[in-house]
């Protein structure tokens, strides 16, 4: 029985949402590699301007859109944060079938990942003035149109879980006499 | 055997420290309900500038002035924080009788009730230009009157506690070479 | 401004229920001391034979008990267990108001307080042979009659939470091919 | 904007390892539904006898079986152990799609399901005498034959993992004298 | 600048207490090793039968032990537990200077290591009939000598700090009705 | 069997890294009492620009340097942040031998350790400007030197683990598309 020959990458976002620019990055490293394992960040979090989905309605957004493009060769993993960074690779490679390059502009993630000896390669560059998290968010709670800026698919999850209304509502400020 | 047909509220705060608005407050919820339960948050929290007092030193405050005030019906709850808001009203359910309606300003707490189908009130407007907790903290620590703003029972608490002594030490800067 | 003259207690249970065994401690603590601090223990736990209800549902048992009785002088906390013995003390500490004496048969609960120089009393003892929880569980799964076992009130707040239902089913044996 | 009508199952286990029964299992739920959620329960457990392989181990062997039988409409979540029974369903929520009816012959997990108001179906019998974890990780640790017992793509995945030598070093017993 | 030419051992126990065994194996790993690192396992554990001595206590005895036999080219470290086995190694190394060989008769700790690829040698062979902790334990809780068994520092220790009456008292069975 | 006379001191820093500074503090503190205990704060974290380096890296800094400077009685003790304050010098002493006085001019320690009955002195001054682990970080990352402001061994370890390398590459802007 030999070792796999398949080539294996990992890629970890917050997705939030997912959007055309990491649907572009997806299909950017499955051209290059076997399959892709995409990791959800900061899984655990939900209810927030900066986190305003569960990693259960990030999971939807990105299979459902995948499934659109009849991309199969995919692992989707849940991961929640780890308190310490020492300890992150090892998170992540209990919660993940084994890979061999690791896709990522984050320094951190670069820097741990490198430490434990993986290659480590830069994402590629997508049209990013418009198709970042924060963008995305910023026009969603100021009334503005970003249907354009993620997949069909995604705008599907967005209205079926009311999330446009959550993230809204999450925005307004704080008054509580009580805080 | 049937179900209680008592009306149960949820009122939640930080308390540091319950002052008048907060009685205000207490007071007015049960005049449309037949009970409360008051949740401690961020019970785990003390010794900093925003959160001075223990829980144990809260849950003191308010059931002496409950007590002076002869307000019986309500229950008094310590809520830690959780790390997952998606986890925090199943954690608030688990710590608490069972309750109809909340009452809150607060726009994450809300949220988070609403999509788990509870009626949500707003609080009702009380002196909110003296009566906020981080007012009265800031005059603890200039040294100017603030026994004005808390029950007098709770200004024999913070006295018994020596509270004045620990929030002014807590807010002058750390030099420490070792940091 | 002086401290407090009031002689206060801490007594802590799980209370899986509260029965007629810890009615009649309770009293007899409140006979010797100005107040007492009722600490619910193991908050965290439910749904299990051994810990069947909530740290809300075991509140509502005692302190609609104490009502019911025109006990008023008590502080009801619940405790979540911490992982380590040696914070259990401070975990206790900042979650209660400040007292003298611990009224506890536990060695473990003995030897924590008596090591940060407490007063450590041994619990009166009173009907030992019916009055404990593990024998009333018992009897509840068995379908035998529980009810004398506990106050009246405990009696209501069981049934308004559908609780003999919940341990029956909880108790049978687990058959889960996927587990 | 119409929520969905798509009729989702959820079934959860441990998958120590992924073998024939589950796999039964899964396609009688869907033939009942429209897609299943398969939640990898004690995600964080790994290299002990019970829970011999991570998350990650288990998730490639359930995909790589789904794969090879041309089964597409799962969704495949690792789920960690939460401390407390009463946040165990609002965990599972925030890791998962939405999901409809859940399959589960486990006490604890039908009673939590069933106090959220969800609809909950026994599993269909299939083989136990030979399909159960148990077993089968005795024949792993005594030598005996057991690929019978697990699809062939789980077969794969062991060996490629070293899996029967780890299981059956981690049975040995300690005579560790630092324990 | 080189790395490091300095040959350096691990060792991790849990030392309830430390013994005559425990001194004996650092002694022999020492003469093929440049230097040792003795992690002090299960270190947030204390007052319990299988546990009782905190971290800080063993520290002590350790330290003062060594110092005792002129023993200088030591790192001693507290180790918590961590839940999940898969990062433990990784904890082991952000806590601890870097080393190139494990020493372990213990099946878990000699996988997890190996699986790291670090060098993995079993302990020598010493008195194990008399030189085990659960065996020194009962002889505490028991009456019987056991000076004999530990070095003299870790005799003086335990008299410092009351550890016979502390573990005898944790010995006695728990007859708490609030239990 | 007598309690011990020797006077004990507690020392915390987080020593990112160990500089010439904390060096003169520790003589200092050590010209006062017999023996001095070196906490290693915030244990747990690394690879971030405020904290770069590991708790074992810590501890192979500070042990070689008062190694070459013939220091040897110290204790030397990895201490992890709890969550609550109320819980965290409990946490101390239970990772720690016994001590009599703690020296600190952190405002949130001082008070800690004064409300548990400790003596608590203020540190030593000693060259702020330019001993401070903000401002040798600094230099790390802007190139200038930073050697002289660190003991000889620590310029050792620093090499030999790569840090200079580290804090650089962690300190670049992060401009991850995926977060």
């Amino acid at each position: 029985m030999e070792t796999r020959s398949e080539k294996r990458a990992f890629l970890i976002g917050r997705f939030q949402p997912f959007h055309k620019g990491h649907l572009e990055i997806v299909k950017r490293i499955l051209s290059e590699n076997d399959s892709i394992i995409i990791g959800i960040g900061s899984a655990q979090y939900s209810h927030t301007v900066i986190n305003p989905f569960t990693a259960g309605e990030r999971h939807l957004m990105i299979s459902r859109t995948l499934e659109k493009e009849h991309i199969y060769n995919y692992y989707l993993v849940p991961i929640e944060d780890v308190n310490a960074n020492s300890l992150w690779v090892s998170h992540v490679e209990a919660l993940t079938p084994k890979f061999d390059i690791v896709y990522t502009n984050n320094p951190l993630v670069r820097r741990l990942f490198m430490e434990r000896r993986y290659e480590v390669r830069s994402l590629p560059m997508v049209n990013r003035k418009e198709w970042t998290g924060t963008k995305i968010r910023e026009k969603m709670i100021a009334g503005q149109p970003w249907e354009e800026d993620v997949p069909d698919p995604v705008v599907e999850v967005i209205h079926e879980i009311d999330g446009i209304s959550r993230i809204r509502q999450l925005s307004t400020t704080d008054e509580d006499i009580t805080q």
